[in-house]
């Protein structure tokens, strides 16, 4: 492949390669090689990672979830408890089988944890006793690892990292609600802070969590029109409360095995950051997952300019800082004010503040908005006032722009004919099509196009709910259910 | 192991069976058992490490670091690349061969990170060209895992969660500077946030880092008299740069190998948080880590009462939420306050708050710090603003209490036959004693009595610094330096 540090491919070139030049001038990651698959996440990448983090961990709170941690390795024998779960991730998982200098005896090897179902339904049925233990609402921070072939930064590594929300409850009705809540949350979360707008629905079976009975999704569209499967929220009902004999007494005094559910989001949500806002000219960030909201470049050539303008420019990061502004003053030496606003804008600060002597005397400073033709004056005065305003609007604008995208890339599609022109030559839009309901007709569209059902939407989420004819076979269905290409 | 729920064995009966039972009854963590070594980390454990996550980051972060993040796996060719390091790691790493499915080529399987000096050094190569990259300040909060036979609760675990910090520099004074920067940064958070005093100094040759050209640490006297080290700061010089090539030109135009430091501290630290303050009716927490500064217990026997107790008691949660004080009102029905009462002393919570129909009445609530022989009535109005400085009293008197526990348990010793004294049957004090510097006499002392040097302690962190002679063999010493048994 060929790599040019500097140069980034445009979308309409090579939209695969953009993405790799977006990462890697946007300083977010790198491929580890050494290690098959995996990544470094760099600092700035991370710092991403950590807002999105900071902000699903409050609202997990808010809603009486609490933080644990369980083993990253996992009995290989726990994960043949559940069937499909082991049908589903047998195949990816990394084994320990040495340790301490010693192989490990056949039945005491380790899997890397691809998820933790398993392991945690081993200690939920240690915790659990009667209905007065429940809900147990537990979600952990961790690292897994999934030995998958093809790898992407970001969008699929062998390890990642995540959230696992992992709870049990008492009955199937308050599992089904806490499924919805969280999906509304990752929903409000993706929407309102990665600007991100998303669909919500349930997967079809074939699509759906190796052990759950049901698992919803918010799929979101990239800028290549393909599905990101963004975030899941399993309902598990009982198959792992029975794989793992979590039982509880319920009021009436009888026994029951509890209801579960788990949810999870990673750090593929940056690559979907990246794919819903990023141009030719690099990464954008929606201000409030931005690590730096605003850079302030001081410009000068002479050492009278020079004292004038840094002590400036470091009063103005103070008041912006007091001001909640995520800024930074760029006083490094021996780099050219263009070079900044080059690195700057690949990193994708929301916002560049130009101070130069001229702009001291005449109060007001150049401002560039990353997404703008030009620049705008803003008085100096009163820009630690004025910038969250301006901020919340690019945040705005990100969010509109992306509603609109995605408007203008659905389709409502009612032959095969169309279906199969829109998705022509890999191409992906988000189509809303009749589906017969059948995974043989799932399957055939799959294997035919590559094309998949992202979701079968939620009330309100797609087009109303009409009876129609299967854009395949021509049999009845229900309703139309979201088609797209899909990372 | 007779473990009995509910019961906590006192100190003076079984030191180790009560910290296991102080463990289990503040519901901190448990043995996960089927996974060797290892630990579940429960809501209540992981929240106090939440803590101190956010004060230890913060502080990263203003002294310059970044963080970021590199892969769970090593391949295990990186380990041989340092002499020393392969020594002291190879022995407890956990390694996969078997991934997706196969079985690994030889040359292509991975450790599990034992810490990250390996794979780090591996990127700074890559990342690193010129002094001006440098110093280039990286953290990593993630999970390591060492095979260790003999484990015990946050002490000592097959996997543990913590932070490490991995930085590379343009000389060695720089280099220095940072690895007692951090060394402060540890004692200060250790002393201020965990009031939990620190010995400062420089580990001997066989027990520093492997691989390090010289180990500082923190030591910690825990409640029976032995050393907790707490935090480790490592000065690797140019060894890994030279294993990992990583090289860079200076200001001068020519080629060096950076000078690296690594520096971390581990969940290992709620063992020292447990061990420096709980008594034995269970866990004491400071209030700067406590999840719970404070509970509200509601206390009503009628209708009528528990009508009017509960919404005053939400307010006055609420008021002292707004005032800061992380608050929790224990509203569960079905338990009885002294149950509650129970609960919480064992969960450590520095306050807890008693409201009542007669107290709203009176105007003055009855609160009971978690250590006091009797309980304080104290005006409701009033409690928002009056609470801080409650607790910023228990938080000084834990330090003190722990300060002087330290000095009660600290001697002086010139005489080989008050050290086996001092040390007979497992006790442990700390005792400044004359050394001759030699690893021969190290070792004797180490072999005859498990007593061991914690540290050669920095200027100002133990008795000045006159000569004297070996206690065990009689030998010139510069200086007297730190023995006590370890954990």
């Amino acid at each position: 492949m060929a790599e040019e540090k500097g140069k980034i491919t445009t979308q309409a070139e090579d939209f695969p390669q953009w993405y790799q030049d977006v990462v890697r001038e946007g300083d977010l990651a790198e491929a580890a090689k050494v290690v098959k698959g995996c990544m470094v996440i760099k600092p700035h990448g991370y710092a991403i990672w950590e807002k999105i983090q900071a902000g699903l961990d409050r609202r997990f709170k808010e809603t009486g979830h609490k933080n644990a941690y369980f083993p990253l390795l996992i009995p290989m024998g726990f994960l043949n408890k559940e069937a499909q779960h082991v049908e589903g991730f047998a195949p990816e998982v990394a084994v320990v089988t040495h340790a301490g200098g010693k192989a490990l005896p056949e039945g005491e090897q380790y899997a890397i944890r691809p998820t933790s179902e398993t392991i945690i339904g081993h200690f939920f049925a240690k915790w659990i006793d009667s209905y007065r233990d429940l809900p147990l609402l537990i979600n952990q921070w961790a690292n897994v690892m999934r030995w998958e072939v093809h790898t992407r930064l970001f969008l699929r590594t062998t390890e990642f990292l995540w959230q696992e929300g992992h709870t049990a409850h008492a009955d199937h009705d308050e599992a089904s609600e806490e499924v919805l809540r969280i999906l509304d949350l990752y929903g409000d979360f993706a929407h309102n802070v990665m600007a991100m707008p998303v669909i919500r629905g349930i997967k079809t079976e074939s699509e759906k969590f190796a052990g759950a009975v049901q698992t919803m999704s918010i799929e979101a569209m990239m800028r290549d029109g393909k599905a990101l499967q963004a975030g899941t929220s399993h309902d598990l009902g009982q198959n792992f409360g029975k794989a793992f004999d979590v039982k509880f007494q319920n009021e009436e005094g009888r026994e029951d095995f509890v209801w579960q559910t788990s949810w999870g989001v990673s750090t593929r949500l940056i690559g979907g950051l990246i794919m819903t806002h990023s141009d030719d000219t690099g990464l954008i960030l929606p201000p409030k997952l931005a690590p730096v909201q605003a850079v302030i470049v001081p410009i000068f050539r002479k050492a009278h300019e020079k004292e004038k303008v840094l002590p400036a420019a470091a009063g103005l990061r103070d008041e912006l800082k007091s001001a909640g502004v995520a800024v930074e003053l760029d006083d490094r030496e021996g780099k050219r004010p263009g070079e900044k606003y080059y690195e700057w804008e690949r990193k994708g600060v929301p916002i560049r503040i130009e101070l130069g002597p001229r702009d001291i005397e005449s109060g007001e400073a150049m401002t560039k908005l990353r997404i703008a033709d030009g620049k705008v004056k803003m008085p100096i005065a009163t820009l630690a006032q004025d910038l969250g305003g301006v901020l919340d609007g690019f945040q705005d604008f990100l969010l509109e722009r992306a509603v609109k995208f995605r408007e203008d890339n659905t389709v409502t599609i009612d032959s095969w004919g169309d279906f199969t022109d829109v998705f022509k030559d890999g191409e992906s839009r988000f189509a809303w099509c009749h589906w017969d309901g059948t995974a043989q007709t799932e399957t055939a569209i799959k294997e035919e196009t590559k094309v998949t059902i992202r979701c079968i939407p939620l009330e309100g989420q797609g087009p109303d709910s009409e009876p129609g004819k299967c854009i395949k076979t021509g049999k009845p269905s229900k309703r139309r259910v979201l088609f797209a290409r899909a990372y």
